[in-house]
């Protein structure tokens, strides 16, 4: 039950922490006593309705998932009549305008989803228009599709499914970083500037200095003085300041010129990277994963109906398929662990059955995404990691096991998307590592010593995994494609106008 | 008071949220009950001592501040002689090495700084090592100055003085995250590439596929289609996303191309920008950044003995010093305002009196380090806004004031460093916008056109600020170079290693 206090100022009322001037819906709306009047209420305008007696405006500020109802009366309360000038005022109002209201009742309207309205009892005095919007303004009310809002940066964050889901990864972000928090983990800023390719993959972005390539005297020279290249992974570097500090974790962008041009692939994405001493097993790393993604979904889901919209554009998922993967993660029985030894087996005996479109399982090859989806979603319904690779498919820095075949590496797969998290332990042995380095034919150049040197100085048993932000986000909101996860995409064979 | 339970394993009794089976010796000193013994500790030497009877080896793991004692008694207790096999074994242990004891019991020591302290009395069966050091170990015990710290990467962040500056950085990162999530702030992820120069400053980096690069095929063609650069600053992308959600922020690293080689510039740094929509004046943003850095100073003031150092490298300021620092900050009478106009008139009337070193005060022109500094240092005494610069001295997007002079800007200043955060009103109107940007000859290839559209369609009156984390960390935890409040620095004249 709310009650009700007198009149007072939205934007004294509602502030807490900064004392900043500056009030929002979403304060109103949590306020736990509604005021019954409110001032200087400021949106955009979602649509506008003028009735025979009545106009209605759906506004919004970005800051809660439903839109506020602002009434207007058009009858002259004294008259009678139709006040032909509010009614011409009324007509200004469009779409997509910001508007700023100074003063309005606020009526509580039990009975409906949105707790009150907002009445403007003097809209020529109350109610006006802040930025107008041109004539073809982009977002009018009626559906616009996911590629249509893509070609619209500017503009697109301001639909509710755009706009949720950018306030939903703050929100994941925040229970992330609340967790690593809790776990005593030291947040480190890896560079993204750096001389190595972590996973020898080679799709690797060169920087240099404007000036330097636009001046003829500085003759090819390099602002660092030799190649400098965006980061593919903060890893080799978070696994200095592991063994310095035990437990790190950092949130960077990450680069790729990839050439695939899919709903999956980003030229800059930002990951999320761990590294931990003393470890015993890949189970360390497991069961801190699962850990992980418990807790940050757990903390969401507190805000659940305000995170996910009602409706989702066509090819996404609806709400309650949202809630189900949310659920299927925070059901401990859901989750699975095998080694890639007996997935193989498995994927054998069901190729027998029903071969797989198009790649036949062999021991020694990767798993391909048909297989990694038929694991998770079919055989063990719910999320299952993957465990000890064929050291051939894998990087050079992991941990070898006593079979010598095979690294101490788990993916963690789930059913729909595929693979979402990899981890592995990490080889310490400076001669394992030096042979894994050689055999591989990396480190000519001796990019890579003093990633080895760090095993002749107190080396310690560890290891860590990177999880894809905007992959894990796409799951979790349920937006098919990924370059609606992250708010100004970068993909291969796209233009960056901005 | 310590209560103590049996005998424990540290590993299953210290872990909560994510039951990891990794101990840590910051849980062990956090914890309520201390068990009588423990198992499973790991961590690095830092110094070893073996006197007649006894031996003492000072063991950190990097999470705490202060290491923690490790006793091991060299004489049988059986025989009463020194065991000759256990000095044997003692000597191998040197300062670097990872080590690992298996069974210590913990013993209490209430008249010392620390707690407790382990005592390991099987040293041959229960304390062994991990990794070994090479002869030349970098860190021995001896003082080493930051200069020769900064010339060893991979192991610098083991001294205590970098890593807890690395742990302090990530407590002030999480207490930021926590003050914009209490004020309802959307976390943004701001591109790294982009076609944009926000600040007109030139000194961009930019960015091609290696692929591109190395292949003549490709002739001279573009990964993105045309030129791309690494941000200088969020700002113009964080104005799209407050015009659709109100209240954004985002921390990213920003890159300039920088030709100044001190010990206050950097190529890449972190950047924390927040844009707020619906501003009634500087003041509004003023309030809130105060707010900001309170709450931040606040929530590590809880942890000061934990997150400072006793002990600073030559140069760098004591603890003592540090503490008042923060004082500073929380001190509500320490702040002061002015406008541009007024610190000029008092710095013409000290310049009358005592000549600046370096540059004449005068209207129109920018505030110098030699000026800001005074004036947070010796006039006011403490942290000053300075609000409603030229708009010559400032940038394109400033709002301009109605004397159409100065603009609705403001600097930070703090005592001893000068500059910290710099924010402003945004131009809002298109008709002024476009004129500041004809007027400063910009945007001759249609660059900005996007930044201008945003003001045709809903524009709001919004302004925000920027604060370079490597800066503030600086102040806070009173290292002198900037290059130590960043793991890996990469900055003018240094080549990029690793």
């Amino acid at each position: 039950m709310l009650s009700r206090s007198s009149t007072i100022c939205l934007k004294r009322a509602l502030s807490t922490i900064s004392k900043c001037h500056i009030s929002s819906l979403k304060r109103l709306n949590n306020s736990l006593v509604l005021p019954s009047s409110v001032t200087d209420v400021n949106g955009w305008v979602k649509s506008v309705r003028v009735l025979k007696n009545i106009a209605f405006i759906d506004l919004s500020d970005g800051t809660t998932m439903n839109s506020v109802k602002v009434v207007i009366p058009l009858k002259n309360t004294e008259t009678d009549t139709i006040d032909s000038e509010v009614l011409e005022h009324l007509k200004k109002f469009k779409t997509g305008q910001s508007i700023t209201i100074k003063h309005a009742d606020l009526e509580l309207t039990p009975h409906r989803e949105q707790k009150y309205e907002l009445k403007v009892n003097k809209p020529i005095s109350d109610l006006s228009i802040l930025g107008d919007v041109s004539e073809n303004y982009a977002l009018q009310k009626k559906y616009q599709s996911l590629p249509y809002l893509r070609s619209n940066p500017i503009l697109k964050h301001r639909t509710t499914y755009l706009g949720s889901l950018m306030k939903f990864r703050s929100q994941f972000d925040f229970a992330l970083n609340k967790f690593f928090n809790l776990e005593d983990y030291t947040k480190i800023a890896a560079p993204v500037l750096t001389a190595n390719d972590c996973e020898g993959a080679g799709e690797l972005f060169k920087v240099e200095s404007k000036n330097y390539l636009d001046d003829e005297n500085k003759n090819g020279m390099s602002y660092f003085g030799s190649s400098t290249y965006l980061t593919v992974s903060a890893q080799l570097h978070l696994e200095i300041l592991a063994l310095a500090l035990s437990k790190c974790w950092s949130v960077t962008p990450c680069f790729r010129a990839e050439e695939s041009d899919t709903n999956r692939h980003l030229s800059e994405f930002w990951m999320l990277e761990a590294e931990m001493c003393f470890t015993k097993n890949i189970t360390d790393l497991t069961t801190f994963v699962k850990a992980m993604l418990q807790y940050s979904v757990k903390e969401c889901y507190d805000n659940f109906n305000e995170l996910i919209p009602n409706n989702a554009p066509e090819g996404c998922l609806s709400k309650e398929k949202v809630k189900e993967r949310w659920d299927l993660l925070l059901n401990d029985s859901s989750w699975s662990s095998i080694t890639y030894t007996e997935a193989i087996k498995l994927l054998k005996i069901q190729h027998s059955k029903i071969p797989f479109p198009k790649y036949v399982p062999r021991w020694g090859e990767a798993l391909q995404t048909e297989h990694e989806k038929w694991l998770a979603e079919t055989c063990f319904k719910g999320p299952v990691f993957v465990t000890d690779y064929p050291s051939e498919t894998k990087s050079f820095y992991m941990k070898l096991n006593k079979d010598e075949k095979t690294v101490a590496c788990f993916d963690l797969l789930l059913p729909e998307i595929g693979e979402i998290v990899g981890g592995s332990l990490r080889e310490e042995s400076f001669e394992k590592l030096s042979d894994a380095i050689h055999k591989r034919g990396i480190n000519k150049n001796g990019d890579l010593d003093w990633y080895l040197e760090l095993r002749k100085e107190g080396t310690v048993p560890h290891g860590g995994f990177g999880l894809g932000l905007e992959r894990i986000i796409l799951y979790l909101y349920g937006n098919y494609n990924i370059r609606d996860s992250i708010p100004f995409y970068r993909a291969a064979k796209s233009k960056i106008s901005l």
